[in-house]
């Protein structure tokens, strides 16, 4: 089958990608999502070789121990589990020693025309959300994981104003709170302006004002910004992954009683629910479409300065 | 008064420390503990002119505006906050915007023949309770503090076998839990054996082995073991101040979704109990004991390598 296979730092489109294993549930793709993770993994950050990309919207086509999935239209869970091991069994299911993860650890991804997962980490689609709203569920569940960090009345500050951004501020715009985005270069951000979410360059961004910072950027400049912004006992949430290791002032963290929270993957349940009943429509944050024979051409548009998000179809 | 001066990286005897001022309690001190941060301070790391020193029992001697409190024995919470600003308001006083800190911000400390605090800052220490472990009050309560991170049979990591990791032990082995102290040379501690706290040489502390780790080294080896120690969604306390800024593996805590809290001060009120209740005894952590007058050789005592607490008496 066609997909993008990435291998050595290099991506290219393959005809003989090999099909997903039949002992799985096995998902025809529809609109597949570009991450930044997807881009840094292009650039030799983490090892991987195979089929990229870990966000995605698709109907099953075969499910041998379970045929009532077939044909449902899912977004499915990335990290696949073992169930049995001492992590799973503390309820860490998403920790799993020995899992692999859509796209990005020991299993092929969602640039291509089919994958495959357990049964287990499907989720079905309501009819009337769209697929191109759909293909945000995995992004959107990690976004929505913010809020378990924030209460009501917080100053949250979202530091970022790329897909992620934009998408957490989305989240946490639901939420009773005093919301910001601080963006490198001052500029406007229509999708946000919209929502009556304020921008304020991060050169502005006073010291200790906010309650609740939330890292989309992944550089060592947002992690300072970051840093600034957060007032005493306050709380960073860690959103995005860095380039190698950052330099972080732990001192001034222990004497303020920082609270620097990693939050990766969020509950898919609450993603859907927010885009059947409306209160999150992503749909404004995407920036273009690629069929996936052009996907290298999708993915180098990705790269570019302020591009959101692109979708991949096969 | 007598009372020992830091000014330009340089500590003397002072026979003319200027008394403390009268518009708050005079406690006259019995006791102070050497602390790293104290230590630290003389070494240029704070910006700090003044008498240092924040650990202390002693007896209040005037307090105009409580004389109730005249006579009483105390100890003494070490900011001293304004109660209007936005902080104290939001009800984090000991982050108050306009603090001063016994013998760390823009307030004279403990190694000296008295010392002055606001009344509110003041705890009676029960007759019954010696002043050599009622001046461990301060330090007990910030060790105290981590048991807030701590749930019942969680595995806790102590990484550090100074004072600060000693404390720390004594503090969280009062809890149900799975204690276990890493020291950066293999050694036997006494103190820890006896109250059946195993400890760990830091090079055989496995991945991921640790619920909750709490670092107590203020050193980046210190660090990188707490990071190593803490499993998926554990949680790292941070105890200790670091030397300037320390590079760390974001990426990895992100994906990892650990949490890092910073953890400076703590409640007097449990502090106090355990002492009175004999649930902790931190008195053989004691190393030494010299006069004020000999307080400069406390202090090089005190830097020396392994040594636990030293105390100061006028």
């Amino acid at each position: 089958m066609q997909g993008l296979w990435l291998e050595a730092q290099r991506v290219r489109v393959r005809e003989d990608v090999p099909a997903p294993s039949i002992g799985e549930a096995i998902v025809r793709v529809a609109r597949a999502g570009v991450c930044n993770t997807d881009l840094e993994m292009v650039r030799g950050y983490y090892p991987f070789t195979g089929v990229p990309g870990h966000e995605f919207v698709g109907v099953v086509e075969r499910a041998d121990d379970a045929p009532e999935w077939v044909g449902r239209r899912v977004a499915g869970e990335i990290n696949a589990v073992c169930g049995t091991c001492a992590t799973c069994r503390a309820g860490r299911k998403t920790h799993c020693e020995k899992r692999t993860v859509l796209g990005l650890i020991g299993r092929n991804g969602t640039f291509a025309e089919r994958l495959s997962l357990p049964v287990a980490n499907l989720h079905a689609i309501p009819d009337h959300v769209s697929d191109e709203a759909a293909v945000f569920t995995e992004p959107l569940a990690a976004a929505l994981h913010v809020l378990d960090h924030v209460r009501p009345k917080d100053r949250v500050l979202v530091v970022g104003d790329g897909k992620l951004g934009h998408l957490v501020a989305l989240a946490v715009r639901t939420a009773d709170c005093d919301l910001r985005v601080a963006t490198r270069v001052p500029r406007a951000r229509p999708i946000l302006a919209a929502k009556g979410i304020a921008t304020v360059a991060s050169d502005d961004v006073a010291e200790a004002s906010a309650d609740v910072v939330v890292e989309c950027t992944g550089q060592a400049g947002g992690l300072a910004v970051a840093r600034r912004a957060v007032r005493p006992a306050g709380t960073i949430v860690m959103k995005s992954t860095y380039r190698g290791e950052a330099a972080f002032d732990f001192t001034r963290m222990v004497v303020d009683e920082v609270t620097i929270v990693g939050s990766r993957c969020g509950p898919f349940t609450p993603a859907i629910r927010a885009l059947a009943d409306g209160s999150i429509n992503p749909t404004p944050l995407i920036a273009a479409r690629y069929r996936l024979e052009d996907g290298l051409a999708a993915l180098e548009r990705a790269a570019e300065p302020g591009v959101l998000k692109v979708l991949i179809q096969p």
